[in-house]
């Protein structure tokens, strides 16, 4: 039973299906000068109900690092969450794509960020030339807890880094769970509530190698355009991760695999219940059972990281769009089992 | 009729197959820790000869940049020839990588580096703390303009590499179109010809988006590892780039590709053979016809590139690995009525 | 009255007579080839009682930055204490110089770092891929909140670096004021206690712009050099920035004027006494008066930062070299009328 | 005798005096915000008569790599002479401060770029996202051949960049002696000729380490300061590299002093005059007399480089301002007995 992450996953097969159309055609021109690239800015403008431009790259570490480093300058400071994928995750991908930025850490419950401690980060900002200047902030969407932002949070953040001149970052590894679990529109927790970047991950929920930046500022889609290409993510087939970003919004696929994740999520919190370490608001789930119970998850065959701290006792057990419904049954008894 | 570029072309079955047949598996774990990946070194170093490591990234400048920052220091100086793709194709991702390091531009006929050239290269490097600092040579196997280096020519340069304390690169895009024109082992115009790092493409030659950096030295491998993480190239379904290229290897199947559209090249080198800029050795035709003939093609409805100089009434024509007869047939008819 | 840095006072009368003094020579060979700077290497191998090469920049800032480029990659980890001067004060030189490492914050009482929470630091470490490397340690000696180490201390710090493979860099913009309040050798807080590369400052403490990385590892000299010439501190006319560091070091200058400062500070410590918020060991002066006794002490003309978090009711006031008895008098008795 | 370079000579007395003189302040603030450094501004702006911002740095690749880094974004392509300063002797500074923009190298004669060369390599540029972004152009004035560029031919270029959307940065290390040369005003090899930025050399003709970025584009300014910060090149200090730059321009002081030097070059190059290998207009002799030749001039005491690729048998003689009268006789001596 792999509860590891969602990105052990196979690929959808209306995706896999979409891959072998497209190679029907004998040739198409490089670079995104293809039909299914062209068709890309309109689809995600008519998704998002707004004038968008969308930029493939390979993985969730190169959105984030090349939408970021197009929003910062090297002296710039990110404000992010203490736990962001971009902090803890990337290796620095961040660091380099932006040629130095310094990520501010920002604590928060549940691994989101509350518009007051983002005040009081902006506040704390030297503000002089010795600091670096507040440039961005970023959040995760849905979090590294599993946890979602409601429109109106989303929306609050969003007037606080309006009010500071912060670009604003959405890491959407997983933007279909909180669409899902939200459901709401894609617009009330992107561009309507001051997004202007948004890292939309579809590898994690189907794809197999197809992630977007989204911008909803035209002006920066020049600078994101340069540093996709240096950063040796713009392919000459072009095609065939547009034609995987297509087959994901159509027809609400992205997000029929997105609530059927979170629903066996929900299941398996229920039965996690007094040991949750975090809310189950989509396809994540979080218990602290402490290191017995944790050895007796894995003596039974179950694939799942530790999580925070060093000896925390802790876990972190992912659901994916293709999990079986046997093993989330199993698992299911499993956790009801843990005294 | 689309000559513009190998790029252009789709997938090839084989791989399409693969990469049908690698999501019969419900679920692989990520980062390069699945069964394809771990048999990439293997299956590598058994096709060289020699041990070597073998990383996935998504696009062949990823590969350059990332092998070439492996290998020199930010104030190295890499030396190549002025039409190299890494100083005219990619955007200065090689700067972008290294951080800064310094491309040193050799002339050469052909597009290709003779030792003699490059040896007044690196005397004229000043050797002081004010130059930059003599760090790698990279070439093109096969060049951008469709030439190959022998096996012995290579040596030739290894040889004046390893003298110089040079790390040597090869930029292999089009490498099985060089081994299947000189149909020697593929170590013999690399590692047993002091080549320490080779970009193996494979997109161009009919993969999705597998290129490979193959590393003969071990103990590069950690940097490698890293710069391609914050790169945002280390795959999470890194099964997937793996399948393309052990598909990509098996059975001879790159060089069979490789080899027809070599052979097609050839044809169209012959019909327009007073026409030749370059000797035809792969499958990349250069013809200098004027504007007027040019013209014609294009009006034929012919898709290329203009090459050389502005205005310089140079074209490059390029067949694909699926490149139909009939096109061949019909660009041949072409070529042979131009004046 | 200017309590405000150490920064702003005037040179020392010994060092601008060096300065006068080393421009009686008509000419002189640039870059470090000139007799002043051939004997910085053996000055302070003396001073350090170890070999020891010597690299004078024009800032704290590009010491510390070049330092630890040359100690930690792109990907490495530094760890540092959270109100460390790299971290605040840099505007993220250390960042722009290593090309995008990061910087681990760590807390502890009086800005100094303990072993215990270094070692949670390391342990907390991902220690894959997807976490930054650990790589690099480094303190401040003073402290940013003008405490200092004992050699023991900085020894058992050593210890956890070396049994970390982490570099061990000494931000010593105020290292004599260190050196003058522990009345130690350099020696015992530097190389013996397992530091292998030291900002060593000169322009707090009486000199006009002279700082030296001192490094202890001679294979680190050449990346340093390069480092250096590449940030633009390489200066031509070397001889100035030497002879402002052997004046600094002659006959126990430095630990005169550091002394001096210390003593001064210690008095006004004394004065206000109840209202200290670190322990006044060397020549700066945290105090946590409040708000009215910080505005009293504007309105009687003196000059200094506030401090801490924005709104804290707190402030620094820094000692120079040169300061006033008449200064200090005054001062000490408005601290003392403070309630 | 030493005609190594200007950058041997010492510090001309008055600006010695200046150093001496603005240490009689006790204190003064850091950064900047002094006496000194706020009168750089309208003094400079006086001198150009435009509005100008200066920052002093250390060195001028400092002054160079940070002008063109606020000019020229990561992927941009600078334009500039084969034999330029940043090209040739800063060990790739322009890269390490640009993130890893391109140096696009143009022939010339006598090292000065003509405006039909500058059209061609723009022509050459391929304008789309594989190929660097046009960026900027920075000649430098003095050439590194010791030529001038004409007012005229200033703006020439100036005209070339400005319709190319270039910007132009003058690397003026021996600004002074070509405005000397020229007997024009400042403005008109700057400003009004179209230069946005000019690395303002003193260091080479009397400063100790002083030169200064002007830019006369203020929307500039605040993206200067930054890098400047990152580099280490914001001085606490600032009143002594401020007080050397004022002491410099006062009175024209620096111009008498490149007139002088300009002179004794003048009187070398006639007696050398079979054997010159660039005209003499300013302060530097070219000589390419043959290996015997220079074998002789070495034995007899001569210090001075070697010129041009290995092996040239060509020598570069620098006047610095203090040159005595004695050297510059004998030199003239032994140059007259050159065969």
């Amino acid at each position: 039973m792999n509860f590891r992450s969602d990105n052990n996953a196979a690929i959808a097969p209306e995706i896999l299906r979409a891959l072998n159309d497209v190679n029907g055609a004998e040739s198409a021109r490089a670079y995104g000068d293809d039909e299914w690239s062209r068709k890309l800015d309109e689809r995600f403008s008519a998704l998002f109900e707004r004038e968008a431009r969308v930029f493939t790259v390979a993985s969730g570490t190169a959105a984030n690092a090349i939408a970021l480093a197009s929003a910062a300058p090297p002296w710039g400071a990110i404000l992010c969450h203490r736990e962001a994928h971009i902090e803890r995750d990337e290796c620095g991908a961040v660091e380099f794509y932006t040629g130095g930025a310094k990520l501010t850490l920002i604590d928060g419950v549940d691994a989101k960020l509350a518009p007051a401690a983002l005040n009081v980060a902006v506040a704390n900002n030297g503000g002089d030339i010795h600091s670096p200047q507040l440039a961005a902030l970023s959040i995760s969407q849905a979090t590294e807890r599993g946890t979602i932002y409601t429109p109106e949070e989303v929306a609050a953040l969003g007037a606080v880094a309006r009010t500071n001149g912060l670009a604003f970052h959405v890491d959407g590894a997983r933007f279909a769970n909180a669409v899902a679990a939200l459901g709401c529109a894609p617009a009330d927790i992107a561009c309507k509530a001051g997004v202007d970047l948004l890292s939309f991950g579809a590898t994690k929920n189907g794809a197999m190698a197809a992630e977007a930046i989204v911008v909803f500022d035209p002006k920066m889609a020049g600078v994101i355009e340069r540093r996709r290409k240096r950063g040796g993510h713009l392919l000459c087939k072009g095609r065939y991760p547009a034609a995987q970003l297509l087959a994901y919004v159509e027809d609400g696929l992205w997000l029929r695999l997105a609530r059927r994740a979170n629903d066996l999520a929900r299941k398996l919190g229920a039965a996690a219940e007094r040991h949750l370490s975090a809310p189950v608001q989509t396809n994540q789930v979080f218990i602290k059972p402490g290191h017995a119970n944790i050895a007796k998850l894995r003596t039974a065959g179950v694939e799942f990281y530790d999580w925070g701290a060093k000896g925390s006792g802790e876990a972190r057990l992912v659901v994916s769009w293709n999990q079986s419904e046997a093993d989330v049954e199993a698992m299911r008894d499993l956790l009801a089992s843990l005294r």
